[in-house]
């Protein structure tokens, strides 16, 4: 611990003196009485140094205020606090509002973009949004048709515009932004349309676009230097994003970066990883796919890849690799480590080097996980790095039109985008997990842009012989690759874990319930019904000397299409829609924020 | 006090030896754990005897449960609460569920019926729906495109389905219905599409109607009897429907029925009040227009009416008649008396004998009313019962096409649809009312079935040279026609109060707010932010040897119009929208309840 906040503070110091437009952000970041970007801090930790509210008071909590965001469907995210303002979103529309939280949440002001509607039917997994970011005085929205938008924080005032991509061909977006140093970095989806990935970066202050490095295609496309970045230590060599596929396939090759990002500013990286290779139907793209299902390591001012990691080359199951990167600083055999742990929608959980990309550990953090044997760790075999696909999961092998049975877990992972949290103090991951698994028949689909590109007819069900339920939420030892508990849930968690000094874990359901339990057992200490499913992210912030925990309602995302879009065919919504059909016993559609607090 | 619970005890042993199948419904409104028809009792007197929640302690109110309905828009009533089940509908499309309160809240079953959306444009004043209706083992719910449905209360399964109005005509429904004895009696909105008001009973177990009663036209339509029905003790006369109105205008004159019922099942009355005559231009209707504006007392087998009184002869501001009549039996000059207690959107606070009809009381219960001088209580004077209207404030007076000026109180009334309370431990009525003043220019308009027929231009303020805002909690004294203590409000408090055992009286606020006050003092004792502005009524009930106030938030009704539609132009929603533009400051669309109970 002492080690670990020495080192933080070098880094606070470093970035001070180098006076970059995100500097503000920084001193944000490290007041744990504001919640500045959506992760919390750039090391995606969702950890707060907050402890007024801790484990043995948690009980006491109690609701302090509510609200409406206007908005049905699936709310993800959470709401900012910067100084005494609230920054609170909401799904398509993406509406912005900022709450005066010295004047009894008044709404300062609102913006509403005005969108056309015909974006909504090109957003595969529900109208989501993962919110805005606060940096420089600006609020950035980034909204489901890729404009970005650069609001003044105290106004509202639109400050610049960017187009990120095309809706007509498919690009949407559902992501949160990065602003870092003078830029705000942004990624795209679609990958359910054949979209090829991009991530690029905007300038803070003018929106003018400064690189984009797509995740196939030429060398200079990915911003990749065949000698010098490297992939497990060696160099990808010429022409990986291409070589790697058959044909013009990469064009619409998928990839997307609707996920997380996570920085270092030391190393002055940007961390974040790309999603499925299209279409699902893995018969029509032969190759690895390189870098589809990737964890990539990129220079933050010129986007070029210094180590990339291929999770899961050639995806034959949907397994997107777009999960958070979460950065810790922890001792390994006596010696401090910059690590990066990642807990991927393949079901292993893995803890790389950050700085080299070096494989550390790969394991699985659900048991059910059958799809794979598990990742070669020999660095002298020809298989390094690469999971053992067992033939009978294997969607490639049984070929199109043959419905394989039995796959754990399904195409929504064991873990999808809700994003896990990380307590120095427990030096433990709290993690939402699915416990799902699903049948999957690959078809062969024509492209035609735009129009959906999936090749594939899923259905999903709760991991059979277990505990019935299709989720876990887990406690994670990231150096062992080992659960150390598991807290079963009838639902697949799908909300955003937040840890905090207080030695309190607190995680939503999608029956809507606001969980806080112990960080270093895992007892369940309070639980509170919200007015919706929570596939929102905790946050905690500090007012007026009070420690508030917010959290945003409105079911949806994909697990919760179904009652999202109002769909009931079980095998509509990719296949979601069967096995989340209980939900509606539990929850209606929603769109609020609930903010609890201690009585006073 | 003690007289009192031995007339109410004498009613109950009444009611027991008739046996009608509300017998089962009288049951539960004469438990306080329950809430099983809108108003709590037949008596509208939103008064529950439940006192574990009171002055002492209601600032330690905590949020118990929350639920979102799932649909935005004005959520008007409040949920019920018969044994385990509660009962929760939404505004169009009129969604009712029923949660079952023995395990956490969940979704017993959801009754979603499908509509037609072309009802919405015919809704005067926002999509509400002032709530649903429990009697014998059935929930019943009038749709907005005026199917009454009778659906079993365990199941959800339709029992019963009755058509009573034709959208199409400009027919649609807002208000809650009334069960009584082997009856549901419902009434029509449209007045401002020139509908004639009716008020219809069901058979209980068949949906057959038994019996229809206009508010305008022949004595066989109107169900009155020129000898015996009587208007402030005289015989009404023959064709008083029709010789009160010019040419045809009757059979498109208005004075629908949306408001609140009571009974006095002792009586064998049911009592209600009629809308405005149409149009709104009164050019265009000389007369009187009888029975527009009226407080109606019908037998509940026959519909026959008994008695009636028009508050406003020949309307000139909208001041509908339809607000809550709230039956109390009270100690009058020595003698119990039975008493119906109104607050009519006209600014005046009536008290009459129920039995007779006769008037005793009628007083300005918010001082700014300036349209009339008062009404004439001299049996003997060719006037009697008659409010004198100033010539200023006379839009007929004034003219066509002539704005009138700073008229008190604006067409929505010193109070509109938000029922009063009526505590008898304080013998005072707690009004929630609102504080608005407007500008009135009616002009002539042509009359096409299913289209507007307004035929006046408004635009609503808050009260000149007051206390800047729009809406007062008042305290009322029935008998002396007097304000006890009233609450400045920001907004008009458009949500229905309730005053318990437990000496609190509760309110909800246009921003939000859920309000606890002092029944004696009127001291605020408690307040929360709730997701949306509350235009719902605050109920209670017990569950578990617990006591819960719940009350639906969700911004819209008349006041809320510009919120709910998404209207900017001032004079939009019939002149609502400018005078309530800065709620958007506040508070935005929602659909949630909210339960609030002591901590453990
Ligand atoms: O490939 C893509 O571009 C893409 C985009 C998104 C998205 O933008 O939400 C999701 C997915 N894929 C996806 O595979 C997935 O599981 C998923 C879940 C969710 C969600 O928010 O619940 N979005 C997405
Ligand atoms: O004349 C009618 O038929 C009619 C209907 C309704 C309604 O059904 O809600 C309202 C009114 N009038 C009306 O005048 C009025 O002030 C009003 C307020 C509200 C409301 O729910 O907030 N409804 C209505």
């Amino acid at each position: 611990m002492k080690k670990l906040s020495l080192l933080t503070s070098g880094l606070a110091l470093c970035v001070a003196t180098a006076a970059y437009a995100n500097d503000d952000l920084v001193k944000q970041m490290s007041d744990p009485a504001q919640w500045a970007i959506q992760t919390g801090d750039y090391e995606n930790q969702r950890y707060s140094e907050l402890d007024q509210i801790n484990t043995g008071n948690v009980d006491d909590l109690q609701v302090a205020w509510t609200f409406s965001t206007g908005v049905l469907r699936g709310h993800e995210g959470s709401p900012l606090v910067v100084g005494d303002t609230m920054y609170v979103h909401t799904p398509f529309p993406n509406i912005v509002y900022a709450l005066d939280l010295a004047d009894e949440g008044k709404i300062k002001w609102r913006y509403e973009p005005k969108q056309d509607p015909d974006v909504i039917p090109v957003m595969c997994c529900d109208t989501v949004n993962r919110g805005v970011a606060y940096a420089d005085g600006k609020i950035f929205l980034h909204q489901a048709d890729t404009k970005v938008v650069a609001l003044d924080s105290e106004t509202g005032e639109v400050l610049w515009e960017a187009v990120n991509g095309d809706p007509s061909i498919g690009e949407t977006n559902t992501a949160t932004v990065l602003p870092v140093k003078d830029k705000v970095i942004v990624g795209i989806s679609g990958g359910e349309f054949g979209v090829r990935g991009h991530v690029t970066a905007y300038n803070m202050e003018t929106g003018e676009q400064e690189w984009r490095a797509y995740s196939m295609g030429p060398d200079s496309d990915i911003l990749m230097d065949p000698e010098n970045t490297t992939h497990l230590g060696k160099p990808v060599g010429p022409d990986s994003g291409i070589n790697t596929w058959e044909g013009d396939q990469w064009m619409i090759g998928g990839g997307t970066t609707w996920g997380w990002y996570a920085v270092d500013m030391e190393e002055n990286l940007v961390y974040y990883g790309t999603g499925n290779p299209s279409t699902w139907n893995p018969a029509q793209r032969p190759g690895d796919n390189r870098w589809s299902m990737t964890i990539m390591a990129r220079d933050i001012d010129t986007g070029m890849a210094k180590w990339v990691y291929q999770m899961t080359p050639h995806d034959e199951w949907d397994y997107d690799g777009v999960n958070e990167m979460i950065l810790t600083d922890q001792e390994v055999d006596g010696e401090m480590r910059k690590l990066l742990t990642h807990f991927d929608r393949n079901g292993l959980g893995y803890t790389l080097d950050r700085v080299s990309g070096e494989l550390m550990v790969a394991e699985k953090f659900d048991p059910v996980v059958n799809w794979t044997t598990g990742v070669d760790m020999d660095p002298e075999s020809d298989t390094y790095g690469r999971p053992a696909v067992v033939a009978e999961y294997s969607t490639e092998y049984n070929g199109e039109d043959v419905n394989s049975t039995g796959i754990c877990p399904a195409a929504l992972g064991s873990k999808d985008q809700q994003p896990a949290a990380y307590s120095p103090r427990t030096e433990t991951f709290y993690v939402p997990t699915n416990h799902v698994c699903m049948d999957y028949e690959p078809f062969r689909v024509a492209y035609t842009a735009g129009q959906p590109y999936v090749g594939a007819t899923l259905a999903m069900y709760p991991a059979p012989d277990s505990h019935g339920g299709m989720g876990n939420f887990i406690a994670w030892d990231n150096l062992k690759g080992e659960i150390k508990w598991s807290i079963p849930e009838q639902f697949s968690v799908w909300s955003g874990a937040l840890a905090t000094a207080g030695d309190v874990v607190f995680y939503g359901t999608l029956e809507g319930y606001l969980k806080a339990v112990d960080a270093n057992t895992g007892e369940e200490l309070y639980k509170f019904k919200t007015p919706s499913g929570i596939i929102g992210n905790v946050m905690t912030y500090e007012h007026d000397g009070k420690q508030y925990v917010g959290v945003l309602s409105g079911v949806g995302g994909w697990a919760g299409i179904g009652l999202a879009a109002g769909l009931t065919n079980p095998n509509d919504g990719l296949g979601a829609v069967g096995g989340y059909s209980a939900l509606s016993d539990y929850t209606a559609l929603g769109g609020q924020l609930t903010v609890f607090a201690l009585p006073d």
